[in-house]
């Protein structure tokens, strides 16, 4: 019971170890590139500067088989489901980042506000935010 | 470049047929009960009556191939890139649906408001709204 998933682009951030990450895209998160494949351009094609999009990634560096969790990584909370929290150790890795659109740059790429995704991070899916 | 997804539930909904699915969830989308699988059991031991959850599915009767569409399938609208719209039809077809939880059934099992997505739709992942 699975399914395959097809990276469309890539994060290029200046996020380069799992410990620079800030929890949240509102905690400092640094603005990022965002690569679309030449496969898939013409469905990003009327991406532009200004919009909100909901980014969807794929956090390639977590653990998959985590069930349960401290959220926030602070032990004296309780130990807590996975889907109820935002970890990104859970069976399917996938994140969501709200971003706001500042420019597009031409071949594939365009550059977003505060994310919360290391370099590398493949994307999954943009949505417009609703 | 691809991932394998794996899926950790099922919706259960009355909803049978495309055709007879909302496109948004807002408008009249009966109330469905989600499944999570055994093995995923122990990270939804926190969901509780009353929460309000986005749950993340796999639409599988999608059209993956799809990179443009007329949004709400009115084609007097402008052919636009999938990415900018909400179409099912989409690379990598992962639904986001906000519901509310109406009570917690068991076994797994939790009935929620509102959702329009198809009887027998997989669950990949499911996160606090935020």
């Amino acid at each position: 019971m699975s399914a395959e998933i097809h990276f469309i682009g890539v994060v290029h951030s200046p996020l380069k170890n799992i410990d620079d990450c800030p929890r949240q895209g509102d905690e400092n998160a640094p603005e990022a590139v965002i690569e679309i494949f030449e496969a898939y351009a013409e469905a990003a094609k009327d991406i532009q500067q200004g919009q909100q999009l909901l980014l969807l990634t794929w956090l390639h560096a977590a653990d998959r088989n985590a069930l349960t969790t401290y959220p926030r990584n602070d032990a004296s909370l309780p130990l807590t489901g996975i889907f109820s929290t935002r970890s990104p150790n859970r069976p399917n890795p996938i994140g969501l980042h709200p971003v706001g659109v500042l420019a597009v740059l031409g071949n594939g790429m365009f550059k977003v506000s505060g994310l919360e995704a290391l370099d590398q991070t493949p994307v999954v899916d943009i949505k417009p935010v609703w």
